[in-house]
């Protein structure tokens, strides 16, 4: 699983007791992943159908640098399964992870569609310059 | 369950294909739970610990008003458990709905301690004036 | 008068005393107030016209969680009038008050309409299922 | 009066209509006068404590500046009143005005005090290099 | 060169040392900037194009208030040239300089057009009523 | 120069033209660059100071997805300078460089200390699982 995204914990993120507001991770992982399944799918027709159980394993505080990573575990017909994890990113510590999110691919009607893809286009490879 | 919370759905709330932004709804139901949680259990001192499995039914568009529906389920000596539902306000479509979403208790320290509560204090009787 | 909407007081909502923006409690208000006019009225078309004066009789702190009361006093041809209230939902304290808010139903070029209401059609049984 | 403080309407400012929030509007407000308040009394220490009735003039779209103008009117012992108008920018219609908004210097504990202002200290000469 | 957008520094407007964060005044210097050149062009249809360096003299703290200087320092055919200074309100010092911004009129396809003004239009007079 | 936070330009991300409004990009470039400096000092403790010329070159659309590049250049005794590309991810076009982001070490008061790092100490070699 590869590591991109990065944000750092700042007072607009935090909840009333002054740790990371869980909704806000869930808001960043969804973004995320629609961010992976876009560029996967290649299209910007997609939209987030299901996501398993989530365990929130530790939280976060202010100032603390977490990092998203995201994998493309299974290309459907018209979905893509990923999943899922964010950790801290100085301790490596796990903050929560979500086995499978379902993306599927939709017309402009919200029916979903074949996407012709089978398997990871884009790698880290991109990363290097 | 009862439906408190309302929102419109408003161009800051949108994803880039123009329906509701999914991590949007996560952070609100969040919010929402978090809320409910800390009326029944008396306490500020209570974390998100986990969510059941989360199935999009359908999306909503700029201009909707959806409500969201928390109940609560169970109550464990240091958590408590609820089952929530969002839909559309007007025409009663369902959104999503999760099975589980667990609170836990915790003191300053992020350490789970006991509640005391055994049973729904509030309930909408504080709705009529 | 029923109390549907709860915030939580988070970091993001404070002024720079660290007491509730006095800014976003109008804009909680006048949101709630504006899905209340859409329910009542059925139509997204109406828009906020007038509001009496505003006594800001206490404040709220991060971790408090505030709940927003709103209900039709008056059905105009053209117009709705609410009254509100906001209050600490633990505490019941009350923080605001506001015993006129008009909105007017518009057509598409923002010209009143007739919106042929003329009594409350949504009331809280919708809250029991 | 003098207008100062400008804004630029963008899509996050928008109700469902795709006009100017009410809400968002009355919040830069608030944070003006706020801002205004300060400057006279001399003090991070006020809150606001009453509006007088607000009429909405007319609205504003996407790309329109608006000008928030605020001047004071008043110096009692404890508060400070202004009067507040909003317009367009480039047409000078006027978008709402507020005849009366009272703020309040208070102590650490919300507690009303002297300021000891008489009258306008900071005045658009300021604003002349 | 005139001040006159002011921002009162609000725990939503800090980083995670508790300071302004840079980003957030790099967007306000953006939007007044903007503001000015839509003002002084007559048209909306305006693009930032460069920004000369950027020196961070000194920082903000919440509760500050600040003041955004932007003043017109050349009219090319298509661009216009600002100069922009911001300063704590209070006590008049500096917290960053950008000697030039230059931003472009363009057409709905986003090519420069000449916009044919040569000389700043509006001035702080359309302050005094 | 790696590449790693990815941002999917929403509505709320754009100015009142419709393209990605450019204070929301240098929000955006500020955070990653401090976030990078953090990783890269191993303190939180350290802030922006310069940034040079920033050319817009091109712009981005609703629903695009950006990524932004951040590269250590050089470890001074109390600074690091970073340079910086934004891009769209799929069309692989520029939307803009900064050649130098300056970031100085500081202790509690504000003033420089020296961070005794040399060189790159966490590279992509972290992004592999």
């Amino acid at each position: 699983m590869n590591f991109y995204t990065r944000k750092w914990v700042k007072p607009e993120d935090l909840n009333a007791h002054g740790t990371l507001f869980g909704g806000r991770l869930l808001a960043w992982i969804d973004e995320e992943a629609a961010i992976y399944s876009i560029i996967q799918l290649g299209t910007n027709g997609c939209v987030t159908k299901y996501m398993s159980e989530i365990n929130f394993v530790s939280s976060a505080r202010q100032g603390d640098i977490i990092e998203l990573g995201i994998k493309a575990t299974h290309f459907g017909h018209t979905s893509l399964t990923l999943t899922c994890a964010v950790r801290n990113k100085i301790t490596q510590k796990t903050i929560l992870t979500i086995d499978k999110i379902v993306f599927v691919a939709v017309d402009e009607f919200g029916k979903p569609i074949r996407h012709g893809r089978t398997e990871i286009t884009y790698t880290d490879e991109r990363l290097r310059e």
